[in-house]
């Protein structure tokens, strides 16, 4: 069962906004057995529209559509809809009702050109859209220009609208439901294990052969991210159990031959296993952060739940507050700098106790553009983890890209205490032995 | 002159990569006077990548490919682009050049597998990637199949690597500028308006006779993000003074109108505008947050210049954080409890005297999912800014989703300092006169 996706907007034609709708739509459909086969973004224009919709159509059994359907002036799609459907603008009660509940709730008075967000295609079914006015529109059709096959179920068309929250609960409530019970959907299963610490293609060299072993329904995907790779391992069939066991088979014959750089099962991102490892361990964490600005702490706390686990941190971009709120000694500044081994280590020590946290984490550097040095040039970070069996500190040299070194030294950081709280574990096992 | 992108890699396709490389392209080409006409990703499947390329090309003047190119037995694009230009792999020797000088400076080893990235399709021009080992590839046809007219220049296709950095490194230094003197581009003109305060369709009302007497050559966009809405205008034409002068001539008859509304012009996001204010104004910020988790600190210091203006900031998710951090009165924290403008109130001043800062701004409240109750429920947030005359605070309710929630709240405490600035200039004129 194959989708297409395309988004309507000039302002991601433009590169004004990014365009996040498309990989949480196809991450939702991915996982409910349904294969995104492209993403087309397009301009809010109505020969645009009509064209892509016909060839995605033909292509493939589903297409959804997000984006023009706001009552500004620019949105096109439900014209070309009409016109796509050989249908006629009606309003619809449902839709109205809707529009009207939502401006009651904020208070507002209803325009004409708000009431004009109930207008739809005679021929569609209405979804309603409980997060917002514009309402979402879900289309069939059996017309053979669209290469249907006998026996086949009638091809689809969804648009929606193109706010982010309001698509993502759409989708999730409504339409990829609507989509598994309209088409027989298989099995798809992805497992992710994140790498840290080897570069993507020292990994390729060494895990080859364990590739080339695999399964034929499973299929691998290398994704590199800054400072470590995503493995991704996708299984496809119809058999849920035998899938769900090759996986499992090929993960447990991958941890002999790189288990040392692996940080992370089944999650995305490093902060999702520190947070898991902190969780698991009933540690408690705070950060004291100079170069990375707020970002360590911005990660951790972007995770429900984090209130757990995480304590809380200081943002010490400015050498008093290093002093006065992280307790860095005058004279360590003074001798060895900011941007040093001995003072990242004292504000990862002093927000340890301070915060009264089991583990602090702590990055000082130049993250550039400006303030480098020949001694201490853009991207220099020092980085030092402090728990309760000491503390350890390490020096990285990324290059000039301000965002791309917030980016890896959080990473770092992140796996560093990762390996820090493995090595206190072993260390209490071998205590008590 | 028209360019398609085609962006290539499953990750996309399932959602586990955002595009971002679709939107940071799109914005550079659009800024150096050339057109997106679409994005298209699709997966790393040679018959996909073919037919996509050629209609791609038969529609547009050029055609930029990013992903496939790495080391890793997923990436196609090589083999299709041979085939599509009937021509064949051989190793070029700047590229073979560029992949040891990388190798060296990294002190990694050259494997067989890397020295592979050196090949190219014998018919291209290599352009080098100094940020990474997978070459760029610029290829030019006048073969008629691709709709070129008489004394239009060649038609252009170019892949880059996928790697965002790599792929804005490129684009920048080589690939915009030979775009450029390539094709004889015209002239792109945008202006960013940020509004706060006002929901796009009662901006679309109040502004739309203005919108109605634009002239032809200026398009209007609407772009809504969270708590705030930017508007953009284009203007697009062969005479860029004229251009400019009509673009200034329509702002200049908005401020009238919106002027209440506007906290920004010639910025992308609410803390440019912070940021803007605070260094025109020689003022410094502290931060103190709760439900935010840092994020305010973050989008501030992921601006370079961050260290000029903002002094740093106090993450005091827990209550004993607030109180030994910022000087929360423990009375305040049992009375009011930490989601209060009481407590918000506190933390702000607190920042702002410990860190020795002009301003300071402070957020609580339930982010969610969990932690709501009946008075406070999910999406209650508080936020407070102290500055050199007194504090200004407010409550604000949001939905139920997390990462909307923090987004909203930053940018409404953004908004708030703004005009906190705004309000102590006027003030400060009036002691004058």
């Amino acid at each position: 069962m194959n989708i297409s996706i395309i988004n309507i907007g000039d302002e991601l034609l433009i590169g004004q906004v990014v365009n996040t709708n498309a990989s949480n739509m196809s991450k939702m459909l991915c996982e409910a057995g349904m294969e995104v086969r492209d993403v087309n973004i397009i301009s809010d224009n109505v020969a645009e529209i009509g064209s892509t919709l016909r060839r995605c159509l033909k292509n493939n059994d589903a297409v959804l559509i997000t984006g023009g359907l706001g009552p500004t002036k620019d949105d096109m799609t439900k014209k070309v809809l009409c016109d796509f459907f050989h249908s006629e603008l009606v309003e619809s009660v449902e839709a109205l009702e809707n529009v009207k509940r939502i401006f009651e709730a904020r208070g507002y008075e209803l325009t004409p050109i708000n009431r004009q967000q109930a207008l739809v295609p005679k021929c569609c079914t209405v979804i309603n859209n409980v997060k917002g006015t514009a309402p979402c529109m879900w289309f069939e059709t059996s017309d053979p220009e669209f290469n249907i096959n006998d026996g086949t179920p009638r091809k689809v068309v969804v648009a929606m609208p193109g706010v982010p929250f309001e698509m993502e609960n759409i989708m999730v409530t409504e339409v990829v439901p609507r989509l598994q019970e309209h088409f027989q959907t298989g099995h798809i299963i992805h497992k992710n294990i994140l790498v840290q610490g080897i570069g993507e293609s020292f990994l390729s060299d060494m895990i080859e052969k364990w590739e080339l072993s695999l399964p034929k329904s499973i299929k691998l995907a290398y994704l590199p991210q800054a400072g470590m790779v995503k493995l991704r391992l996708t299984a496809r069939g119809d058999n849920r159990d035998l899938l769900e066991s090759q996986i499992i088979n090929a993960v447990k014959e991958l941890y002999p031959i790189a288990g040392k750089y692996i940080v992370g099962e089944d999650m995305e991102t490093l902060p999702e296993a520190v947070a898991q490892m902190l969780r698991v361990n009933s540690k408690t964490l705070a950060s004291a952060e100079s170069c990375t600005g707020g970002a360590i702490a911005s990660k951790i706390t972007s995770m429900a739940g984090a209130s757990k686990y995480f304590r809380g941190g200081v943002i010490a971009y400015s050498n008093d507050v290093k002093e006065c709120t992280l307790g860095v000694k005058h004279s360590t500044l003074e001798q060895f700098g900011a941007v040093s081994g001995e003072t990242v280590s004292e504000m990862a020590l002093g927000v340890r106790e301070r915060l009264n946290a089991d583990y602090g984490i702590a990055t000082s550097g130049v993250a550039g553009p400006g303030g480098g040095s020949p001694e201490k040039p853009v991207g220099t970070v020092w980085m030092a983890v402090a728990g309760p069996n000491g503390v350890t500190v390490q020096l990285k040299k990324y290059g000039d890209d301000r965002l791309r070194t917030i980016e890896r030294a959080c990473n770092e950081v992140f796996a560093m205490l990762i390996h820090k709280i493995k090595e206190d574990n072993a260390k209490a096992i071998e205590n008590q032995l």
